[in-house]
């Protein structure tokens, strides 16, 4: 944030916010509710109000800054950096698989990014109102770098993504630039829906993700594996009738939102040619 | 805590406690201070007030249950269990070298933990007023597990917190029951002192632990050895003059206590024999 000239290309300049700084401060994800689920069209297009907490007033001060979402006034492209508690490597997550550019970016950060995990994460097949930060710009991915524990910056998480961001600019500069991207096939992972955790019947949770589970995100959970041990040192086994791929595996922010993984199917995924009108 | 009898054994029985439910509730290490470092004598011999924040309040009341601290009516011993971001394996603290229970309890422990690496951590040589919860009973150690995310819970790190607890019992109810255990001499980690990271003028923190030493906890640490990479690039090599053996590194709760790891050095310690009196 000190020095923007690393994240200018010839064709544009970017800039670099920190998207939650009360939470940065108290080092917890938000004050009163998650910031990256709040930018709902419906709700940034009311007026403000005085009485709204801190979350709601920063959405719409960010959809003033980077949006307002859904115009044209819009920023062309938004980067949300993240890390994660879960065992994801270098993931990139893109909203819809009908995002050609965010998917052609994807393409390039996996095909650029030789030293660690890198896995495509889709959130739906079809086009959908995602709620997050960079939904109020035109275009955007968010990237996940873990695993790190929240509170803690470990240098090689720090390394990978400057890495990603380094050459998501890149990329954005070679279509500026007027490249041909042709359409390609490539392998994502795209939501089916999520897993809470065992409970007792008061809501505790009674048992956690199995040992066996535990930092094998995006690899193969066959049917009848365990995927929870309970405090009483039972298992718990996926019951499903296909083959999943977890992800968000024993990720601390996702305690709260019930979900102690993302089951997740592995696709083949067409994207077709991209190519920058030039003037 | 909903099942005692794993914590009872012929000679005694056991009781568990959460030190901190508010800060637990809200998944945070405190609310106003560090309540593992408020059991100070001097303060909880003051009446109390209502004034007082959350903390202070909770350490006298848990004197008043426990203790009181220095007094034949304290518990004879609190095993305090903690887990750590750091790589530290199963790491038992013991608050002096004279504490010969403790460390033949800490010996006890890690003859029989073979699942995984285990160290004895030494905070002094000599007697002093530890300010720690368990220092308001007679006897007390702490029990390090990690590395585990803050707000995360890894089943292995459960079953290996619920193993030494179990062979700590066992180690008391040998003692109880009037076992001899003969001196010894052991490799133990003692504390020199604590390295902060490297900052900027206005405090704020310009480099982060280096991917050389990450994870590297209790292995030797060679004068000349990088120890931070600072955000623009360079390497912070340790300039002692001897080799040290660094923990808690990048531990997520000592980042406000300016601490990026301890600096320990190896001893042999000798444990003279115990064996209790029997009436």
């Amino acid at each position: 944030m000190k020095d923007a000239s690393e994240l200018c290309r010839s064709t544009f300049s970017a800039t670099a916010f920190v998207a939650n700084p009360r939470a940065m401060e108290k080092c917890v994800r938000y004050i009163h509710q998650d910031l990256n689920r709040s930018f709902k069209m419906e709700f940034l297009d009311t007026p403000d109000s005085e009485d709204e907490h801190y979350e709601a007033q920063r959405a719409k001060e960010l959809n003033k800054i980077y949006g307002p979402k859904g115009s044209p006034k819009a920023y062309d492209f938004m980067f949300d950096m993240h890390n994660t508690t879960s065992n994801m490597g270098a993931c990139i997550i893109v909203s819809s698989a009908q995002k050609s550019f965010e998917l052609h970016m994807a393409n390039y950060l996996k095909s650029n990014f030789t030293d660690t995990k890198c896995f495509i994460w889709i959130s739906k097949l079809e086009d959908w109102e995602s709620h997050t930060v960079n939904s109020i710009c035109k275009n955007g991915i968010t990237l996940e770098v873990g695993p790190q524990p929240q509170g803690v910056a470990r240098a090689e998480c720090l390394a990978q993504m400057k890495v990603l961001i380094q050459h998501g600019l890149d990329f954005i500069d070679k279509f500026n630039q007027g490249s041909a991207f042709p359409g390609f096939e490539m392998e994502a992972y795209v939501t089916i829906n999520h897993q809470d955790f065992p409970r007792h019947s008061n809501g505790e949770i009674s048992g956690v993700i199995h040992p066996k589970l535990q930092d094998k995100d995006f690899l193969p959970l066959h049917p009848g594996e365990p995927i929870f041990q309970t405090l009483d040192g039972s298992e718990v086994t996926y019951e499903g009738e296909s083959t999943i791929y977890p992800s968000f595996i024993n990720e601390a922010a996702y305690y709260e939102k019930e979900i102690a993984f993302y089951k997740m199917a592995k696709k083949r995924i067409t994207v077709p040619a991209i190519q920058a009108q030039m003037d």
